[in-house]
């Protein structure tokens, strides 16, 4: 049995073994994933492969090279720079230099085919993710697909079917479901302390001008140039910006509430509204570091400044989704977490609880958030200091590599990646047609019914 | 001319004099309330009826008592307990006592008729609201009316016509449009600091459980009885959170973000969505404080727990509305404000401002709240001291007695307790149609265009 087979056949086997011990025959091989609550003891390395070796691709590399668990064998990028520097981050890693393709944007198709390859890490532009994941789980590969991973519904259920056809599992990275205050009301509301769910609030609430915009030299900032004539995320993101009026960055929000939720587990995304405020933000920007002459000072931004999404979930949850990317502010996901025993807000850092919070007073969070800490941050919060993005993508990275390990299911898996992926497309279609609300696809075809939850259960991944 | 003819003429007046100020000959007579921009000093003393002297209405009549340039000329209501503390009151402040009108719930009609009265405060249940503005417009009394104004579309069109034909200014008593803070911010608003005027969000997040159940006895909690059972507020309120799912008190909110945003003089509000999370918190809160054997345990409440609303301007301005009355939380509007320049955001009491505030970083409030204090609360501020919810009850009575003294129209008017009611409605056919979007009414009639901001431009009202 090669390496390939042996991770399939793991997978598969977790199904089996879970659905067995449901009792129910009806599942088959087209429902892989369901198995990760299977999580046996497991030494063996993972070798990985890299699509988008950019600055985030290369963060990912950084986590991965650290572990003793994986061999970096393959990347690939367009770019000479970004390829190169990778090889000079694993060769200072004192790992031998991994293959690299780099022969065109579909060169990854070669590398995914490789025998020597788990599973990939994607970080690519936007346009690539969902197609990329297709192609690795097609052969056999975990895919690790940074978010959002998909741009349109269509998008979203080729994800969901190259899993099903493949019985390769999908990952959407979403490291906000690690982040250490969100992991830790996670643990409060599976414990029952806030009481049935209500209501959440969460969103992408982020000055990027200065990502969006550089000047083709540094990444951030220095210029007002977007497309070709600029560095990095500006070369690729900012025409979404252009062409684009909806929710276009949902998943550090809905991710962590989907999660909260139980959606695609017991509980279902049913239909969202979506509203656009006015687009002042990126031209004003443009006007005031370049002047009104500079000739993308004449250009009509299609994306609202502030995109607010409301949806409504099958348990009867509601969710403002806010998405504020244009203007000057600070960054803020905006939580909210409210159920029929009290609430936490990210804002204002507070919780309130019935009976233990004094009288219509917020208390402050930190001591709650001390108390339900997650047995996983307990136990890897400081190897995951310093990681990035306060150590939660540690955690990402982590879950992803121990799935493959076991050859279980991943903790986020393609249903998760296309619901909440869903919302982009989805807004953009009711803010078209007016604020109209917008079915979602049930991509799980109905098995959310009986779908039990995974992400995080222990202290193990 | 008696008083009554003489008020009338002086807000006719008043019109004309606008009128032709702006060059214009097109306005009638049908135009009444666009004359608040002319103030002349005024030493008469204004004649008072007071519809409803329950707790709130005799919150008012404490007010109207201390002032010297009114007299309390009649009181109306069909409680002889309420009648009989309002009596006390007055003759407390050592005035003449009032004469009552307590023979059925429509011996309002007769109040309204009588010559020596100037302006009515309406502080009755909800239902009565419109009924009675109307009455006391078609009298020529001004109508000073609690929120909300209107329960439904024809009760707000009801409201505005009544106006017109009446030439009697209404002025919806919207407390909230005077607090302090949300005066200073205004004041930002109006000098352009938050530059254009994007995105706002607001709300009526108040656990109201405890009114809307009591004992029968005290007004606030105690017992789980409403309706006929129950005391004060909770006689009547609650059964709109039986009947209706939408937000039914949206004012607090949409009234200063109407103020801000210039609604009906320059812009509108042109269509909203709405959706309701389930509704669980009475229920709840009547099985845990008197057990799942209480009849009122068998009630299902039609209102959602939390209700999101969100409103699309004329202006591209998009208002996220909240309604969170049925939970265990402490009580919040919400507010927000966002512009092109920065935000101003209530929960944390923060501010930020591109080009001032510590990049990314949020700003403590306060000192722009002081450096912007609003000049009504810099001539007023120690006045209101102590007259009811932190000073702001004081400017809204202030407001609406110097109004009727200068016979001009008042600086919230009937388009304003139309516009900002009809949420309530609106909202919940929306809800009742899946969160489909609904059109505002203009109740403006176009008028909305060339109308002018009145609301708090000098130190005077």
């Amino acid at each position: 049995m090669d390496r390939r087979s042996f991770i399939k056949s793991g997978a598969l086997a977790g199904v089996g073994a879970t659905v067995a011990g449901k009792g129910t025959l009806t599942e088959t091989k087209k429902t892989p994933g369901a198995a990760s609550v299977l999580r046996g003891i497991d030494d063996r390395n993972v070798n990985m492969g890299f699509l988008g070796v950019g600055l985030r691709g290369r963060s990912h590399l950084g986590r991965i090279l650290q572990r003793d668990d994986c061999n970096v064998v393959a990347i690939c990028d367009i770019d000479p720079a970004a390829v190169s520097l990778a090889q000079k981050m694993i060769s200072d890693a004192g790992k031998p230099s991994a293959a690299v393709y780099d022969a065109g944007e579909f060169a990854f198709e070669q590398l995914v085919e490789r025998d020597d390859i788990d599973g990939v890490i994607i970080a690519t532009p936007w346009l690539w993710h969902t197609r990329m994941s297709v192609s690795a789980m097609k052969a056999g590969k975990y895919a690790g697909v940074e978010v959002s991973a998909c741009n349109t519904i269509e998008e979203c259920w080729d994800l969901v079917e190259a899993y099903e056809a493949s019985g390769t599992p999908c990952m959407i990275l979403e490291n906000v479901c690690y982040r250490r205050d969100v992991m830790a009301i996670l643990n409060m509301v599976r414990q029952g302390v806030f009481g049935e769910l209500v209501h959440f609030e969460c969103g992408y609430q982020h000055d990027l001008r200065a990502v969006k915009f550089n000047d083709g030299i540094q990444p951030y900032g220095g210029g007002v140039e977007f497309g070709d004539n600029a560095f990095s995320e500006a070369k690729w993101r900012t025409s979404h910006s252009v062409y684009r009026n909806g929710d276009l960055y949902p998943t550090h929000g809905v991710g962590p509430i989907g999660v909260y939720a139980n959606i695609n587990r017991g509980n279902r995304f049913v239909s969202l509204t979506s509203t656009a405020s006015k687009a002042r933000g990126l031209h004003r920007y443009i006007v005031n570091e370049a002047g009104a002459e500079h000739p993308n000072a004449s250009i009509r931004f299609a994306l609202g400044d502030v995109i607010t999404t409301v949806i409504e979930t099958q348990q009867g949850e509601s969710i403002i989704v806010s998405h504020d990317t244009n203007s000057p502010r600070p960054y803020s996901l905006g939580f909210r977490v409210q159920g029929t025993n009290g609430l936490w807000m990210d804002l204002n850092k507070s919780i309130y609880l019935e009976g233990k919070s004094p009288e219509h007073r917020w208390e402050d969070a930190e001591s709650y958030l001390s108390e339900y800490d997650h047995p996983l941050w307990k136990k890897y919060g400081k190897t995951a200091q310093g990681a990035g993005h306060g150590g939660m993508d540690f955690f990402v990275d982590h879950a992803f590599v121990e799935s493959i390990k076991r050859g279980v299911g991943t903790p986020l898996d393609a249903y998760d990646a296309a619901a909440w992926s869903a919302v982009s497309p989805l807004s953009e279609t009711s803010i078209a047609e007016g604020s109209a609300p917008q079915p979602f696809p049930d991509f799980t075809r109905g098995r959310w019914m009986n779908r039990k939850p995974v992400f995080a259960l222990n202290d193990e991944f």
